[in-house]
């Protein structure tokens, strides 16, 4: 059964399984992007940041209130904030003494939609 | 504008951008299973051979012709297959001397879906 994911994704974002414009694999410029935001991914407190970000009501949070739910320190939670903003999946913004952190809006689902198979 | 991710995936999957069942996160056990996968997807190899092997018109390919299009050693594609067939991505059949490998139904999908906000 063969599988085929969606192609209308954004120019960002390469197709990861189906070759694009009749190419005969996705190209090696487009899979080291690709892979270096699923790398982002690949770390159990980082998803855990995500899952706070994003269920937060303010759609945003600041870096004091992550690591006592994360039980790490704080120099630690950075380390991983700043893996997430250089890969384009969370905003960064300084208020005062604390930085406030947001998902970058559609960079979650476009990373999905070249996973998903097409209908 | 607070983004949400689906809750309908598959009990292998946890969601990664909402609470599950009302908790303040998602759980750190949850997290350490889908971080692994997207680590197999972390490599810029492994997400060729995923297109080479879903755009194959058979549905799956040869170990055996992986190594060309990759420009790499036989020892190293298996090294990269063996990581996602162990992630749950990659099913592997023998057949006389050599490997054949096709995606996992779903398994793809499944991982896109704990990355889509909800509509």
């Amino acid at each position: 059964m063969p599988t085929q994911v969606a192609t209308h994704i954004s120019e960002a974002e390469a197709p990861c399984c189906v070759p694009a414009h009749g190419q005969d694999s996705l190209l090696a410029v487009e899979a080291e992007a690709l892979a270096a935001r699923f790398k982002a991914l690949s770390d159990p407190n980082r998803l855990r940041i995500l899952s706070i970000v994003s269920a937060s009501p303010e759609a945003e949070t600041c870096v004091c209130d992550l690591s006592e739910p994360l039980n790490l320190g704080q120099p630690t939670v950075s380390h991983h904030l700043k893996i997430m903003v250089e890969a384009g999946l969370l905003n960064r913004e300084k208020r005062g003494v604390w930085a406030y952190y947001s998902l970058v809006p559609g960079a979650l689902d476009s990373l999905a939609a070249t996973l998903i198979p097409k209908a």
